[in-house]
């Protein structure tokens, strides 16, 4: 089965799981509930889901139990892109060659949906905590905090922003893909090892796997706003030269790039040879997600 | 001592936490932090901390061990306004007398501190729970997620935005005030006593004192609204009228208002009576919050 077939899978059952969270024509006001859905089932690829799930599998754990943190994790990504999208942020009309949610439900709607996404994300990590009632639960849902905080993903908001039509250093530009686009699948793989219960080694490599994956995946998205089309990336290219934005690509050109990427796969896959066999899915998906033109 | 006085002695400790965990000219990037705490620290009355901290205390609980929740409420408490002022939202230049966070900072950063604050309420509350590895933790967690979340603050809120210039019945404006405003003192109060090591049923009674007292304080805010000038209410006066907003004065008047304010607080007395002279301060905090020219 190709890897393309087995993330739509997966994909299938974060779904299923997520429509079971936020079900269709329920929830009062029902406005808040419709826009929370709209970007939720925007047709996302759930790879911070599927990497916390895969991170607890192959260290022996039970996904079942993971559930809960995929499922926020997913919903605490989709409040970022909900708010990174409006008007006073990056202004986007379309995302996944959809409208984005303040094109459909206004500005006001839309920053209580993304609100209201991280607000759900902390209810259900902190019911799934009450209901567990053992610590690791606890301690993934610090993870997925942490990587998602002041000090992590939304740090790397606020320093893209504050750059915005700025020319930044490598250190800058390394500081926001590490931040936010790493800190979410750091959180992502060492919450899915916790609650898989692996050993500290362990979880602290899969932190850093998440670092270069998310590092790479974003060094490949400065890539493909050049080398791609509108139709194939379902939102406009050379985006980031118009803003005047500083990526890999302008900083190092394409073929430094994607040399950069291959390092940071090479490091990675040493990992995830460890796990022999059981670790096919980790290597394919990294691949997937540092090559994602294929 | 006047209550006055004892709530300023009860802010101040608060503020030296809150110090502690955004102490000033540290973070990065420093705009962001600047931003949370300009909001955090604009003289806010810490209601809400302050309930979850004698809640905790009334029942026999450690003040000490609560501490992390009362802050984290306060964040929420504080994101909450400053996303409440945005231009798309209610689009007010001043609170408490002082600018909005994005008049001073700018819609973007603004957007972004609010997340921001909510993030580290998150954390905050991951890393009590980790620290304390008692499930007591966690439902305190809990308790505030539920208040704050999409059934709960978030909710009041949506609907308040959606009811904007039109008529709303009776019904709908308790939704508002008691989702809004009341939620969170109910996750005040539920989480003091949780802590505190309250049983079932006074958790439950301390629950229902929250949506009370909050009600209370929301149709105090309506009266406010009419009878106070700019100078005593930091911001300016008859906003509800401009705006066509419904409220308890708009549908009942002052008087009547003022019947249901009194009913709802000697409902609450009753409560707060079973704990002798200890009930003293939530006697007269209650009092105070329902009578808030004094």
């Amino acid at each position: 089965m190709s890897i393309e077939m087995v993330l739509e899978e997966k994909n299938k059952c974060i779904q299923q799981y997520l429509e079971k969270l936020l079900p269709e024509n329920e929830g009062y006001p029902i406005e808040i509930f419709e826009a929370m859905r709209y970007s939720l089932f925007a047709g996302g690829k759930r790879i911070r889901p599927i990497l916390l799930l895969a991170a607890c599998e192959v260290v022996g754990g039970d996904t079942k139990r993971a559930m809960p943190f995929a499922a926020a994790i997913e919903m605490i990504h989709t409040y970022s892109l909900i708010h990174d999208d409006l008007p006073a942020m990056d202004n986007d009309d379309y995302r996944r060659g959809k409208l984005t949610n303040h094109k459909v439900f206004g500005e006001d709607i839309a920053i209580l949906a993304g609100d209201g996404l991280l607000h759900y994300a902390m209810e259900i990590m902190a019911d799934a905590c009450c209901k567990a009632e053992s610590i690791l639960e606890v301690k993934a849902m610090q993870a997925i905090a942490h990587g998602a905080g002041i000090y992590g993903m939304l740090a790397g908001q606020v320093v893209d922003v504050i750059s915005e039509g700025k020319k930044i250093d490598e250190k800058t530009l390394q500081y926001i893909h590490e931040h936010k686009t790493a800190a979410m699948l750091q959180g992502a793989l060492t919450a899915g090892a916790i609650l898989g219960g692996a050993d500290k080694d362990t979880i602290s490599e899969f932190e850093e796997a998440g670092r270069k994956i998310g590092l790479a995946f974003q060094i490949a998205d400065d890539i493909l706003d050049v080398v791609s089309t509108q139709e194939e990336l379902g939102k406009p290219v050379h985006s980031d030269e118009r803003n005047g934005k500083t990526t890999y690509v302008t900083l190092f050109g394409v073929e430094k790039s994607k040399e950069i990427i291959s390092q940071l796969s090479q490091e990675t896959m040493k990992l995830w040879n460890k796990f022999g066999k059981r670790g096919n899915f980790l290597m394919e998906l990294t691949e997937y997600l540092m090559d994602r033109r294929r």
